[in-house]
């Protein structure tokens, strides 16, 4: 604290992200990453701009990149608006269309950086409850709103919603930015980005972190209106010209074409996930039914807390959120077989 | 425009940066790029970056860029913040340390981004005019404030302040923060990095895009007491966890660690910029004297946005800021002594 703070400083709540261990033989199913690494054409195109070049600003409009996007979602260029991780494209969005007079709606069990932008923007919110089986309940979104925000699949729950219940929600609020977050959209999910010609309220956000195995290289995006999207530019124009580097562009344009290669890991991460579903079931899991590259659980008879730790005493990194309605379920990231093998051994002897 | 748009979007003025022409035959001395390439020891950094572990998020903390700017420059990793280029590092300082009730104080002739920033977080501001010879007059800034910033040397003007009226600045407001914006401090100007010590309301700004020819990478950062660098990261942490992707990271590291190549790069700039001025002087241009990588001149006969217009139709790109004061002056960066000669070449071509 300090007299020479700005005051929003003071009430902030910042954001803790999960672990990353130096460790390297940690498991590390904590953070959502994906098991298999980027597509070999998106190394290679990284390499490719580790020249002179580098000396020359990037692409302030990412001309490149948005081109990408709009040809793998068969939309336009001034439907995409691109950012360093999803996480940025979201405080924008939290700044540049969500600020109005009335309280913007939210689960409450959702990712949980949502009331922290909130704080730091000053934006009015409310949560609504997910049901007793962790269901959005979208029903329950029909009340004055100044925007709507959820993910889907919800996070940390996994759970995803249909398209018909979301075009039931943006026509009831036609007059406020409703936002579908489809970090984990790809593991399983119905994407709402054919939406986005028919509703010019609605704004889809997208990251590489999660499908396309680049959470290092920080590269998020979003789709909507052109009206939407130029809103987005005008913020982060007025915040930094430049948010992607050079290399983040080259090697995001490179994953994004490579459809062969995401494809397979993504059906691969979707195998390893149903095998680990029916594995933990048979351990007296509850595991939540899960559209993501993670499972959502708890157990019949072991305390969260104390499986985290003793998970952790193994060099397992698994995710706890330490909330009312969330204390007696862990995340766990889908691993590798190898990885999620020695999850299932360790669980076995822990639980006896 | 937009019912769905927050009302703070409407007001925006964002910022425009210089162009980034994509053809490559171009003479491009309008954004103050470096001439001569990164370190190859950073080109070598972030090709061995290029692996599966970009599907890992990066360290949230840059704890490596940290440490390695502290030994650099012998302070405490705490002193240091990091960012995704200085301009998103400047903007997290007006909202977290510039936003007060009294109005922040700067020149009138600064860094056209500063205005901006305020418009984004509804930071007060009030200019002050540089005296005749476009120097900055410290003594006009000890009035009630709610902050300082002004970037030595200055841009666009190239003019640097020496350590002295600095520390008299800041003993004059030790209650405002004081933001001395060094973006082109490392090609001749005085650093007040040895200041932060001893004034805990001192924040330096840095960046590797000019004095490290990394413009392509993105990555800025400020050092200052640690309670200013506490507020920026509850700020950073509450916009975005990662800001700095791995390839940058380490790029960034690996330049800032290579002491001998920075020091010849940048001689070789200034002996550039001494010769360009001489010559400059010889075709009846005034050049204010400058401390960075760039010049700003007027020619005492011809009007400047005239040569703009005719250096560009011949391929050579300046910078001209179409203000009052300066509309009369073309900024022009110092670029290799080829690009230079060929500047001079159609300078006199075009003077006769």
């Amino acid at each position: 604290m300090s007299r020479l703070w700005s005051p929003v400083v003071r009430t902030l709540t910042p954001y803790v992200p999960g672990e990353q261990p130096t460790n390297r033989d940690v498991i590390k199913l904590n953070t959502n990453e994906n098991p298999y690494g980027p597509s070999p054409k998106a190394l290679a195109a990284i390499r490719a701009e580790a020249t002179d070049g580098l000396r020359r600003y990037p692409d302030p409009n990412a001309t490149a990149l948005k081109a990408a996007l709009a040809e793998r979602h068969a939309i336009s260029p001034n439907q995409v608006f691109v950012g360093n991780g999803s996480d940025e494209v979201l405080a924008h969005i939290f700044h540049g269309l969500l600020k109005h007079d009335d309280p913007i709606l939210f689960p409450d069990i959702a990712y949980s950086f949502y009331p922290v932008y909130c704080g730091l923007y000053d934006v009015l919110y409310t949560t609504l409850p997910l049901n007793d089986e962790f269901k959005i309940q979208l029903e329950d979104y029909s009340r004055p709103n100044g925007g709507i925000i959820f993910a889907n699949p919800n996070a940390p729950t996994g759970r995803g919603l249909g398209l018909a219940s979301i075009e039931a929600l943006l026509e009831r609020n036609s007059d406020s930015v409703v936002v579908i977050d489809e970090a984990y959209i790809a593991f399983g999910g119905q994407s709402a980005v054919g939406l986005i010609d028919r509703f010019d309220n609605l704004v889809i956000v997208q990251t590489l972190s999660k499908s396309h195995a680049l959470a290092g290289l920080r590269v998020g995006f979003a789709f909507g209106n052109p009206t939407l999207i130029e809103a987005l530019e005008r913020v982060k124009n007025s915040f930094n010209s430049y948010p992607l580097d050079r290399v983040a562009i080259a090697g995001a344009v490179a994953s994004i074409q490579d459809t062969d290669y995401f494809d397979s890991t993504l059906q691969r991460v979707i195998e390893t996930r149903e095998r680990l579903v029916a594995e933990l079931k048979h351990l007296d899991f509850d595991v939540l039914p899960s559209q993501a590259n993670f499972l959502f659980v708890t157990h019949q008879h072991h305390a969260a807390v104390k499986l985290l730790h003793t998970l952790r005493d193994r060099a397992i990194l698994v995710r706890h959120f330490d909330h009312v309605r969330t204390s007696e379920y862990l995340r766990i990231t889908i691993g590798t077989d190898v990885e999620v093998d020695a999850l299932l051994k360790a669980l076995k002897e822990i639980l006896g």
